[in-house]
């Protein structure tokens, strides 16, 4: 195995390769090494800055002068130290390590109200965490809808020193998906926090790498079969890149005849996703850090907050170039398709490729998605789920009203995350800091999911799923209509702190009788997974993992407008919560008025 | 005395009217009433809102859903108790009570970085002082550029039950003027930051108690014979208003023959303005809270941090309106006047004047501006300025560079505030909260005042001026040339805590010379006074408050730049800082070390 360059000649990233020489040279020293694991140190700083990621120039959340932020590649049992400075002028921060479970350390999970205070600006927070695990991993921002402003960027654990991946590859290449808005994230939320509501749109660009072209396409002389129009590449002209253009396309520089890994992630705010390579089959083989039995597709689809690895095996024709491309799913698309360039070598990278790029399949196309996820299994030989959940928390997805104001609620409950992180008003037992009623387990069994609420008034709150530690708990995840009628969305849910089980996806209402048709065989293990529109999805994990735990919607604006709930597990096991994850709020006037 | 109404037929604000009549009966129970002075509460909510303050919709920083804030009313003894919640979704808040000099309450003084930690999304802070008398102040956002983004508001102090003001009039009208821009503060405060450096521009609109008319005039047939083209009123379209518009211009409704009082303050991030009156002239009465020995003038100038009373006397013809005309000094200027109408009852306010706005004199005619700063002198039997001083201290204003980035800088300084708040890092003693180095008290003899920087390179630094308590402080505000030949800007300083007595201006680098001819005798008392370009101003204070004090330049990009200094004063009185001004950065960090 070894890593092939992503350096092109129509790429020439000149100035960021010194940076990278500079900061590598600066970073070898201060490597630690301890026995086979490393502590690899990341001195990063998060600021604004003006960035051009679909060639309209805007402003960007950005580490360290990149955007996205820095790739992290670290080995299996290493541990990764980021001393994170907030250089905002007046926003808090943090930073989520998306698929890291985090076992010990669940203060550095980085999310605000949960796991720790923001990073206020001009301070520093030291992220200091185990990788205990090889796979594709990706880090964001969750503060806000700050992930949508921009703050993400990669996190490639290796398999360690002593072991290997249970399949083969000559070189790999490293995409993470976004999509991107030229409006600003601050309008963003206040047209979504605003009555009446003010919804943000399709994005105007999806993102390979952080690299998309608005206004304009690469493949501007096809045509997609597509229903929405503006997804026709006709009605573009084409882009021009010299190459070291800030949205110049991502090139994936191969050489004929080999096996290369793509390291596939979304950290899209809003769209669900579909890739696929011209004439090049893929061979799916990890999802979120654990590994599948092994499947082939002619495209792949991801939802936010997923990360696949998939296999190509580069035996077309060396003398052509071939489109990677990527589509929405699940929402009548607005955005044309995101472009990368599959590059054989010799050939030059500025010869585009002649057949015209891969077509996402039909938007609504539910079955295809459906069929996708349910090729999904673990690699035989992975753990396997205990045959039986000691709780079971049945989770209700509606759209709702609450005083004029839209939102999504959980079991009728809004989460409106309290000021004072759960991590710290949990372990102190502080009485205010958050509603103390556990929210609902279930919700009426009259409700009919397939219509819209009869009654969509909801209500906000704060309340906390307390979990007996290391307990069994299946969560069914039952989707419904939205306020609108013949509405019903997808809504890919993210777990933090644990993996669990995908026992099995359904339509309709989730009904006791459903229960049989469960696979406890081989479900996969995920961070994430999705609610098709009117089905719901049925998961297990163990709540193993002391610390508190967000579960959510990913798609961001869903979260901000209360799509989530709180799982929290043997708090009182944590003793050695660093102080400067809770210098603020109650926790913080807790410590001062013991002194005064 | 009385107050007379703001409405108008042409302004039905019916549904702010019924808010306010609603806001009043909920007050009335709580305005706690001790002796004669009372407690006045106020709940307040800071979040971002749509509005269009100058017609076009954009998002602003408003105050329990209006902007700008609710105008707070009290009597001189009273005490203000602010309760703020944050309900922004990642920028802390905080609010600065301009002009209240906080005796006793410095933590109240809202300074991020100077007073108190920053207000946290979802945290509220109680601001609670004593206004001890009577005058013309605002209050306004002191974290980043967040007063540009609109967090500002009136405060207004009557005299006391037992007082009464040293001039009559019959009715008030309070008229807070500020600047507005299409872009957003944030993308703002990143172009500042940035290298190439990104200067702002001009205001595209000047508001008048937040409104303003952008791409149409209400006085559209009347050419201003200003140099400048695009303040000529011809290039408009005529504004048509309903008078329910969010930037429906403001009316001041008077009946003929009468005195009115018109409070102006102004909060501009940039503009220094000048305001004028149709056919009416103005005496000048007061000062940032301090009478004036009574002036009359055609126009008057006012800075960024100022505020005035003026007289007017309705004996004009009352079968006609006038125009208020607010207009640019001392940059060329490139946003048209600012109006408002002066409505003679019971002329209809939908009529509009027949003479042309009153003309701004030209921007660079600082012989204008001199002559009417050098016109204010305190009220005979004011209280006069110590014959002498113990510390003079010399402030060299340049426009400097520091590693490319351009920034304003005092004695080769650049003011880089800490994460830690002043107050508490001096009350505990931290050592590494901030720059332990005084900066320079003066600058070198040889440096050419007349002549751009000849090595522009500077320092940031975060040092503070460390004043005996009680001692007679001497500021020598010394102007020089910016980056660019033949240029030398307007700053006008704004000193928290205090008020100075203004002894003098002057030309070119002040000398000892120049002391003999420093006014002792009756100076006026000022929170703010302005440097022209190539000029000093001097300045005398007794530093006999008790906090740290921020003393900068009042334009908020130059702040934001570093052009401001920070004075301590007897910290070690203060022994009842509230916990919750301090729950942040070293000091909170400090508590809960204490606690582990």
């Amino acid at each position: 195995m070894g890593t092939s360059s992503d350096h092109s000649p129509m790429v020439h990233q000149s100035w960021r390769g010194i940076q990278a020489i500079i900061i590598w040279f600066i970073l070898l020293p201060i490597i630690g090494v301890s026995g086979g694991a490393k502590t690899r140190h990341f001195k990063w700083e998060v600021e604004y800055m003006f960035w051009s990621p679909d060639c309209v120039e805007n402003v960007v959340m950005g580490i360290n002068g990149e955007f996205p932020g820095p790739t992290i590649r670290a080995k299996a049992g290493d541990t990764v130290d980021v001393e994170l400075t907030n250089k905002l002028s007046t926003e808090g921060v943090v930073i989520h390590w998306h698929g890291i479970r985090q076992f010990g350390t669940p203060w550095a999970d980085g999310t605000a109200s949960i796991s720790q205070c923001v990073i206020n600006p001009g301070e520093t927070f030291h992220y200091r965490f185990k990788v205990d695990r090889a796979g594709t991993y990706f880090y964001h921002g969750h503060f806000g809808m700050q992930r949508s402003a921009g703050l993400y960027g990669s996190l490639i654990v290796e398999v360690g020193e002593e072991e290997r991946e249970p399949f083969h590859y000559d070189g790999e290449f490293n995409l993470l998906l976004s999509d991107w808005w030229h409006q600003s994230v601050h309008n963003q939320e206040v047209g979504l926090s605003s009555n009446p509501f003010r919804w943000i749109g399709e994005p105007q660009t999806l993102l390979i790498n952080g690299r998309g072209q608005y206004n304009c396409s690469m493949a501007a002389n096809f045509r997609t079969p597509e229903s929405s129009s503006s997804s026709s590449n006709t009605q573009y002209s084409q882009c021009k890149f010299r190459g070291n253009e800030q949205c110049a396309p991502h090139i994936l520089r191969v050489n004929p005849n080999k096996t290369y890994r793509l390291r596939v992630a979304s950290t899209t705010a809003l769209a669900s996703l579909n890739l696929a390579i011209g004439n090049h089959k893929m061979v799916v083989v990890e999802a979120d850090g654990n590994y599948l039995q092994p499947f082939s597709v002619d495209d792949l689809d991801i939802y936010s907050g997923e990360s696949y690895s998939v296999l190509i095996t580069t035996d077309q024709d060396p003398s052509k170039n071939y489109w990677l491309s990527v589509g929405v799913r699940g929402r009548l698309p607005e955005t044309p398709p995101g472009l990368a360039i599959l590059n054989y070598k010799p050939t030059s990278a500025s010869k585009l490729p002649i057949s015209p790029p891969p077509v996402t399949p039909r938007w609504n196309d539910y079955g295809h998605s459906k069929a996708f996820s349910k090729k999904i299994f673990a690699l035989m030989g992975s753990s396997k789920p205990p045959k039986s959940y000691e709780r079971r928390i049945i989770l209700l997805n509606t759209q709702n009203k609450i005083n004029g104001y839209t939102k999504w609620a959980i079991n009728n409950v809004s989460l409106a995350l309290p000021p004072t992180p759960y991590l710290g008003s949990i372990k102190y037992g502080l009485k205010n800091a958050f509603d103390r009623n556990s929210p609902p387990e279930n919700f009426d069994e009259n409700y009919d999911v397939m219509s819209p609420p009869t009654n969509p008034n909801s209500t906000s709150g704060s309340g906390v799923y307390l979990l007996s530690f290391n307990t069994t708990v299946d969560v069914i995840l039952q989707n419904a209509n939205a306020l609108s009628a013949n509405v019903s969305e997808i809504h890919p849910w993210h777990l933090h702190g644990h993996d669990f089980w995908v026992l099995g996806y359904g339509e309709g209402k989730f009904s006791v009788k459903d229960e049989k048709k469960l696979n406890l065989k081989n479900p996969p293990l995920r961070n994430t997974a999705v609610i098709f529109p009117y089905g719901w999805t049925a998961l297990r994990f163990v709540a193993d993992n002391p610390g508190v735990w967000a579960f959510h919607c990913h798609i961001e604006p869903h979260l901000h407008m209360g799509m989530g709930v709180v799982f929290a597990e043997g708090v009182h096991h944590l003793n050695n919560i660093p102080n400067e994850a809770l210098t603020c709020g109650l926790t913080g006037k807790m410590f001062l008025s013991k002194n005064n």
